[in-house]
């Protein structure tokens, strides 16, 4: 069992790509979605979007100096709610060989903390539906499924 | 029936925000969520964060110089799907008194237009599971209903 002690949050570095990468395709739904090179021109310049944009917190769980998890965060002003910024989180991983501990639920309330810290009144994300571990994961840690996620390639 | 050609897309100004929240309250879930005066400070500061944000785009539809149908856009930079930019879609909403005459998917056109102008891998929305006609509305639109929505106040 991993000490918790020991995990560490920060904001991704651009030397962090490739780990990342193998964190995106190392799940059931992203394999088949992400190249293995992280040098591409595309997850550069993606990383780089990510960075400079006040409003994203590409957020990684560091344990002994390696990136085992990782989350984005984007900040949403919005009119609704009395103008309250809403959290969206997407590209939630963790290390699928240190899953079961922990990690998780770790980064996900560092990622709350956050939202708090900018005064957010909704954390949203959406799951794919055939992910029913995490759904139970979102459930346990407080979040409501009170909604439908439509998606669509435009 | 409302002639179309009469319709005009366009970015909200400041100008719009009490309209805007006439149509943000005239919501069966958002009625009792907003204030009614436009001109508080909080409804002020959150339409120039967005209005200030090149990855904000909140579209209005006007019909005869006045403002009927509204939604959001944020423009999402991300890592998965080899860097692709997602549009993430909120408070879409069509005067009460004009449903039913094609004005939501009027406004949804011209928002999915924008995210293929910015090259967008995916489009995305949540909607209250209550929603249904909602729902039914977003599926003819060629949306996909394959996720959870999750929220939860932090």
């Amino acid at each position: 069992m991993i000490d918790h002690e020991k995990l560490k949050a920060r904001r991704a570095r651009l030397s962090d790509l490739p780990q990342l990468l193998k964190l995106l395709a190392d799940d059931a739904l992203g394999k088949n979605r992400e190249a293995a090179d992280s040098s591409e021109a595309c997850y550069v310049q993606a990383f780089n979007a990510i960075d400079s944009d006040a409003n994203q917190y590409l957020l990684v769980c560091e344990l002994d100096r390696e990136v085992i998890a990782m989350l984005q965060l984007t900040f949403i002003p919005g009119l609704s709610r009395r103008g309250a910024l809403r959290a969206n989180i997407e590209a939630v991983r963790v290390d699928s060989g240190l899953r079961g501990q922990g990690i998780g639920s770790w980064i996900m309330r560092k990622a709350l903390h956050l939202a708090r810290e900018r005064d957010c009144g909704l954390v949203q994300l959406t799951s794919d539906k055939s992910r029913t571990k995490a759904h139970r994961f979102y459930t346990r840690l407080g979040f409501i499924g009170s909604h439908e996620g439509f998606k669509l390639k435009p």
